[in-house]
C-alpha cells in the first residue's frame, strides 16, 4: 500500500477525566500508535457537577502519565466540542468504547458532532481488563474508603492518596 | 498541533460485501478522510454459504464505485484477517457500526484480531440514512422483486439489474 | 377529542406463526382493540428451512385461536411485504416486541418496509408473561418432548399433540 | 378486509417536548396517518428540574409546528397518565422510538401504563435522520452556542433565538 | 452427585429496597431455595438522595415480608459493598436481573466487587411479571396517586397507605 | 450468620464445550467456589451440526482441565434440560454470562427452564479478560490456522494440536 502524502493526521481524545483512569490511559496509547498526534482535551462544563479533581489537577495527572508518549499533548476546552475541534483543526474524535450501554449516547453524541462540525468520531475498544472501570466508579468506592490502585495510573494514585489517609489494603 | 512525522497510516476495511451498499461506500469515503490509506479487503470464506456475487463481480463493483477516491485500493484475502493486517502492514482495522446489535459482536471480533495479531480496530458510526440497510437486507428484498436503487451505489445497481428484469418501480 | 372522519383503519399483523405462541395471540387480541380491523398474514418464504406445521395448518390454527375477535381475518402472502401491504391497502403493520434483542432487527425491517411501501410499522409491546415464549424455542423443547401446553393456544396444542405421542406431565 | 365500524380511534402523544424536535414532530405526522386523531400532550412533572421553556411556550411552538395536521390538537396534564388517558377516553399511547437505550425504560413505562389504565402504548420508529436528535441533546449544544436549526421546527427555532442573540453558522 | 462437605454457603442480597417491591421479593424467595442462608442488606448512602421510607421503615418492611422463609436475615451496612461482604464471610453476592439494561452497570459493580473482594455476584433472573416494576417507577406512580398494592407486598402497602390517603381504585 | 442445615446445593453447568473455553473453566472454577457441587453437563444435540469434537473427546477434555477441582463432576445429557435437572435432584443451573447479547437469549431459556422444571438458573459474570473468547470463534480462527493456545486450557490445546500441525507462532 502506498500511502496518501497528506501528513498530521490529528486526533482528539475529549473527556472529563475525573480522575483518569488507566482505561482511558489504555485508549490515549492506542490512539497513538493509529494517529500521528493525539490532543487529550479535558472538558470544562460548569454545567456539571462539581468534579472531585480541579482542571489543574486533571490537567497534571494527565501530563504525568502521558509524559512517556511523544504524540500526545493535553489541553482543556469550553463550549463546543465541534468549534474545539474546527479551532485545532483536527481530523478526527476518539473515543473508547467499554460497553454496549456506552455505545448509543456515545454514537447520538459522535453523529451530532458530525453534524455540527463535519468531524467524525472513530470509536476504539477498550482493553477488557478495564472494561469495568470507570472514573464515576472508580470515584465511587474511593469515596467509601477503597484502594484504587489497580484502577488509575501511579500519579493519579499519588494526588489521590494526598486527598485522604492511606487507603486500606 | 504539531504532527507526528511517521507516515502511512493505512486502515483496512474488511467485508464480504455481498453488495457493497451506499452504507458501506459511505464508511470508505469517510475512513480515506481520516486515514493515509485505506484498503478495502473483500473476505473469501469458503465456509460460508454461496455469495449471491461472485468475489470478481463485488471487487469490480467495489473499484467503480470507490473510483473517486485517490487513497483508496481494492484487494481481497483468505485466511486470518490477522495474518492478512500483518503481511499488508496495516495500521489499523476500520469497521462501520450501524446499530448496536452489530457493536458486541464486532467488538469480540476486534478483541480477539488485537489479541491474534496486535493490531486494533477502530469503529466509525454509519451515516443514520443507512442504518438499516444492511447486505443481508438487501438481498433478501432484491430476491422477493424490490427496486433496490436507494441502498447501493449506481454500478452495484447495474450489477444487479443484469442479473434481473426491471424492478417494479 | 373530535375524531377524524376517516374510517377502516386495518393493520396488517406478518410472521411464520410457526406456531401460533399465546404471546402472539396476546398481541393479536390487542391489536384489535386498537385498530378497526387486524390482518394476521402468515408468510410464505421458500427461502427459510422447513417449517414444522404446513401452511394450511398455521393458518387453520390461526383461525380457530381469533374465532373470537370478530374484526380479525388471516390470511397468507407470498413475495415482499410491502407489496401486499399496499395489495390489501392497509394502513400499518403491527409487530410485538418481546425482548431489546428483537428489537433493532425488527427496527431495520420496518425502516425498510416503510422505504420501500410508506408504510410505518407500530411495535406494541408483549405481555412480560409471554416474554420467554417464542415459536424457535417452543419448537425446540416440544421436539425435546416438554409439554408445551402453557405456551400455546388450545388449538394449536391439539395439532401438536395429534403429531405427537402425549407430552410428559 | 371490511372494517370494524368502531370510530374515533385517539392516540394520546406524552411527552415533555422541552422542546419539541423535528424527530417528535415526524412521529406526530406519521401518527396522524394511522390514527383517528392525534392528542399531543405535555407533561406537567414539578418533581423534574426546571424546564428551559415554560408550558405555556412549549403548548405554543407545538400548536404552530402541527397547525398543518387538522387531526391533531395540543393539550397538557399533571399527575398520571394512566388517568389522564381515561379521562380522555384514548384508545392508546404513542410514543416514538429512536435508539435501543430508549426501548427498556419505555417499555417498562408502557407495562406499567397498561396495568394502571388497561391502555396499551405503540412504538413509532423514528426516521433514522433524526435518530440522534433528543430535546436534551438539542438544549445542550444549543446552550454552548451551536446553531440548531437542523433539529427543531421553524416555529421553535424562532422562540429558541428570540431568547438568546443569533447563534453562529 | 455426592456434596461438598462444606457447608453455611451464604449469599447477601443488597439494595436500596426504597420501598422493596413484589420483584425483590421474588428474588428474595428463589435465593432462599438456592443458598443455605440469604441476607439481605440495606444500603445506607447518603451521597445519593433523600430516600421515600427511613431506614428503619426499610428493615422493618422486609423483615415483615421475608417472616415466612427461615434462611432469611435482613440488616443493613454503611461504606463499601466488598468490606460488609468480608466481614460477614458470605460466599456470595445476589443481584436481581429484569432488563438487558440492568446488567451491564450491575455487571461493572459486579466486577469491580470481585475485584475489591474476591467475592463473585450471581444473577437471578427476575419473574417476568414482575420485569417493569422497579422501585423508582413504584415511587413515581405512588407519588402521582396510583394504587400501587399489585407491586409490593402487603406489609410495604400498609406503610405507604398509612402515609398517604387510600389511593384511588 | 447461621447456616441452613440444608447440605448437597448442587449447580448444573450445561454447554455444547465444542471445545473447553479458558472461559468456561474459569466460570467452572469460580462457580465450584460457590457451589457444594459442580456438574459439568455437555449438551448432546444430534439437530444442531456436526461438533468438531466428539462427545468422548470432549468430555475427555473437560475432565482433565477440572481434575484440580475436587467437587466437580463430567456428563452428558440428551433431551430436555429441564428433566436432566430434575433426574440430578440439582438446586439450580448456572450459566456465565460474557456479553449482554449472550444476555436475552439466555434468559429466555432459563425462563422456559424454570417454566418446564421449577428450577432456577444463575448467572455469573465472566472474567473480562476471556469477553471475547467464546467456543465459536476459537473454532473460526483455529481453522483459519490461528495459534489459540490463549485460549483454551492445555488438554484441550493438545487435543487441538494432534488434529493439525502445528500452529504459526
Amino acid at each position: 500500500m502506498n500511502g496518501n502524502p497528506a501528513s498530521g493526521h490529528s486526533a482528539i481524545y475529549p473527556g472529563s477525566f475525573d480522575p483518569l483512569t488507566r482505561g482511558h490511559l489504555d485508549v490515549i496509547e492506542r490512539a497513538a500508535e493509529i494517529f500521528d498526534c493525539v490532543l487529550v482535551a479535558v472538558v470544562v462544563n460548569p454545567q456539571k457537577r462539581e468534579p472531585l479533581f480541579s482542571l489543574d489537577e486533571r490537567e497534571a495527572m494527565i501530563r504525568k502519565s502521558v509524559a512517556h508518549l511523544r504524540n500526545v499533548e493535553v489541553d482543556h476546552f469550553r463550549g463546543l466540542l465541534a468549534d474545539f475541534v474546527r479551532a485545532r483543526n483536527a481530523t478526527v474524535i476518539v473515543k473508547g468504547l467499554r460497553v454496549v450501554s456506552d455505545f448509543e449516547s456515545e454514537m447520538s453524541t459522535a453523529l451530532m458532532n458530525r453534524s455540527l462540525s463535519g468531524v467524525d468520531t472513530v470509536f476504539l475498544p477498550s482493553d477488557p481488563r478495564w472494561s469495568f472501570v470507570s472514573s464515576t466508579l472508580v470515584k465511587e468506592v474511593y469515596n467509601l474508603g477503597a484502594d484504587v490502585r489497580e484502577y488509575v495510573p501511579p500519579s493519579v494514585l499519588e494526588v489521590m492518596l494526598s486527598k485522604r489517609p492511606a487507603p486500606r489494603s
